[in-house]
């Protein structure tokens, strides 16, 4: 792991560029954070990046209502990472094949799992790097993704057992069963109620697959990228009833 | 308005027995409330009454937590009331009729729609009644009520402009949708995921139906009476978001 730069502590909250096996990341601590504390990994949604503004502004309340750490990388073809031309030569034909009159949510569905094969792995070595330091330590770990960061989540979450809660949400489909039975932890998942992304039922069908006693689904009326304000304010609380000691 | 009986205030929260046009209710206030204030109605869950404990519980929450008054009545055929007859008539021949093979759900609906075009009008008396109480007033008025709660609600809240939010849910049927189509203010509806009394499709089908731009459906794992307590927490945020000024 090794540090690249930064930003000024405003508001309490540091922000630290890092890279971990040629991945890049950003590690959001307290200011003069000493000791172990949970740790909280985030996913980007598909076309953003590790520090897009919803994920700094995610992360600031996290550190900064409940003293969390928290960490997230790009995905691959994402952020500060490199093209991947087999990532993208997938892309080009999943289009045509929508052109053609193919369905749009299985083929994301199958694109997101091929990823998902290398972000699993990824996502794990980056949790052994930063629970090394001092200031975040061996504590509780979260974890939050929606969309692709749901898509990709939900493999993660399933195959990490220092995952001990999750907020999911905005992604869907019986592609997924089989791995989100295999999560047991409690899930606080999020559905757009008039989501034009994903459809109605592949979303239900997924918050039904998870194999969690505790597993609450939040459904407000909107469009995919109209999540509102106070699922953040949920998140929060969903996590500090299940992270902190 | 003719008031019977006070509880004294234990915890700050003075508990009033009253009728008004011969149907029993209860007010909850905070001890030493002087002006007005948002008023929530509360509608109880079949087989229950005004005062269960899980009704007390909930107002007192309301009143403690945000200063609110709260008011719950008996349902015909509940709590204080007189038996009716002619529920009891039917409700046999219901039950005759389900052991026959016939669907509940529909069955209940039908009969909650009965019982609606009664108690609409004693609830928007009894708001009458409390609202000329100088520590109510004519503030904003919530509503809160599940299972035969949101049967019955759904009706009064559509047919009532002073009710300005409602939690509703463990309810549901295509039977309701017209009138839930009328409701406009913000819904936070709750559904038990493994509810063995109500279908998922026919609450996801309600929620659907509502008319509210904005409405949030909670669901949780677990069956009919399950509701976990952070609902209620989650209730409170709501109700304090939308009647405080």
């Amino acid at each position: 792991m090794r540090f690249l730069d930064e930003t000024p502590s405003s508001d309490g909250v540091r922000e630290q560029l890092f890279t971990v096996g040629g991945v890049p990341g950003v590690l959001w601590t307290p200011k003069d954070a000493v000791g172990p504390r949970p740790l909280v990994l985030m996913g980007h949604g598909g076309g953003q990046h590790k520090k897009a503004l919803a994920m700094a502004v995610r992360a600031r309340r996290f550190v900064s209502d409940c003293g969390f750490a928290v960490v997230s990388v790009d995905v691959p073809n994402h952020g500060d990472r490199p093209r991947d031309e087999e990532y993208d030569r997938i892309a080009t034909e999943n289009q045509a094949r929508v052109e053609a009159g193919e369905d749009l949510a299985p083929l994301i569905a199958g694109f997101q799992a091929l990823v998902a094969r290398q972000t699993v792995p990824e996502w794990r070595g980056v949790l052994d790097a930063v629970r090394r330091l001092p200031e975040v330590g061996t504590g509780p770990v979260g974890y939050w993704g929606v969309s692709l960061g749901c898509g990709l989540g939900v493999p993660f979450v399933a195959a990490e057992p220092r995952v001990q809660a999750a907020v999911l949400g905005l992604g869907g489909g019986s592609e997924l069963a089989e791995e989100a039975a295999r999560i047991t932890v409690p899930v606080e998942f999020l559905v757009q109620w008039d989501d034009e992304r994903v459809p109605r039922a592949r979303s239900l069908a997924l918050f039904d697959a998870l194999g969690s006693t505790e597993k609450s689904l939040h459904a407000n009326a909107g469009r995919h990228g109209e999540l509102p304000s106070w699922e953040l304010d949920s998140a929060v609380r969903f996590f500090a009833r299940h992270l902190s000691a």
